[in-house]
């Protein structure tokens, strides 16, 4: 029918090619690390790892480049089309080495912020984001592991593969999300610490503010786009909903 | 195959029926703004139009109203399976009117923030959280206009409303994740706003700071499990693929 034909011409119009897609997140992903890199490097004083807010400062690089950045690449690895023929298995060690390495700058990234709060005495854990974010590294840590014990070792049983793998691809969206989400309240509560007093208030938007907040903006259009490339019924392994076959 | 049982056995242990989760959604949704008022009205002041915070206070309730519970029932109307059968137009004008419902109270939110700033001499939109609301806000108009001029006006034409189809219900789980990301935010943001001084300290974790944090955690689960209900294959309309035809 003639509406059957549109509808398939105009949804065609929609289809973005997979791997131009990913040019575009992989440089939107660089663009995030640059300017958090920048940010903390140019308006905050720059690194170091003397518990001073030099060290604080490693914090946000680490969980932009970890629990964004780096996850995003390490949850779109099975929708690379050249994923879908051949053995499985150098897939899933490289989906589960980004995701370890992911991980590894994640916990860095609290390592940083628990220094930096202990050394100058104070409290850890009370504000909204704390607890999103710990309760996002939580999951994530949870989901590494079950992942791991489900998908690479090899004498995990099918029915154990087929009952958790919908479970494991939920919490991977849900788990980037939160991540953005933990971002974003992050850098609010980061400039207003920071803009406190005269001229360089947050309220009067000096060009740190507009920078971070750009920033803040960016990451979360990477993982909206993320998340979205994850559900596209398209992009997905033709074979995804058959059951995971033993390496 | 024993795989293909197993794998059939086990995702069907995983079947959780739709109405069921929707009591469950309807009352942590009902929680969250019961929450949201309790905060406002026990720790907060209450209400008032005066332009002091009690006219503050209305800003986290009619967003958390209207634009995460209101705006999450509305994007679930297609999901209910009395809707798959029988003219689409009555469930159409539901989606639209609780929609229209959720972005009549968001922009009362919105009103309320901005009186609240003007009366005190506050600047407006300098923080990340007001310039992710009030994207979210422009991209929630946008759909709602764009909806409204695709899928309830008679005279759109049938290719039109299949082009724009996924465009919409991407942007109707865009839009609620950048709605509860900007909620933690705010949240986030009040509390370090209103518990500055004396033992009231919000790193000090007074009652208020756990009540508020712990809503804004309900917050990010209601999102979290709206998204996901979305997502799910089993409960979209079945002929969701199909064009639409018209009413």
């Amino acid at each position: 029918s003639l509406a059957h034909r549109c509808h398939h011409r105009s949804t065609a119009m929609l289809d973005v090619p997979f791997l131009p897609f990913c040019a575009f997140l992989g440089t939107l992903g660089f663009l995030c690390v640059a300017m958090v890199g920048t940010w903390c490097q140019h308006w905050r004083g720059g690194f170091s790892l003397d518990g001073s807010s030099r060290t604080f400062n490693w914090h946000p690089v680490l969980m932009v480049t970890g629990l964004v950045v780096l996850y995003g690449a390490a949850a779109l690895v099975y929708r690379i089309p050249n994923t879908w023929s051949g053995p499985k298995l150098p897939w899933k060690v490289l989906h589960g080495t980004l995701a370890l390495g992911a991980f590894v700058l994640t916990v860095l990234g609290l390592v940083a912020v628990f220094s930096f709060h202990n050394s100058q005495g104070t409290p850890n854990m009370y504000s909204l984001h704390s607890w999103m974010g710990l309760g996002t590294v939580l999951l994530f840590s949870c989901q590494w592991a079950a992942g791991f014990g489900a998908f690479l070792l090899p004498w995990a049983p099918a029915w154990l593969r087929a009952l958790y793998k919908p479970i494991h691809v939920f919490f991977g969206s849900t788990i980037l999300m939160l991540s953005v989400a933990s971002c974003a309240s992050g850098i609010n509560e980061k400039l207003f610490f920071s803009l406190k007093n005269g001229t360089m208030e947050y309220k009067l938007l000096p060009a740190e503010a507009v920078f971070a907040n750009t920033l803040g903006l960016l990451i979360l259009i990477f993982g909206v786009l993320v998340v979205a490339a994850l559900a596209r019924p398209s992009w997905k392994r033709p074979d995804s909903n058959s059951p995971d076959s033993r390496q």
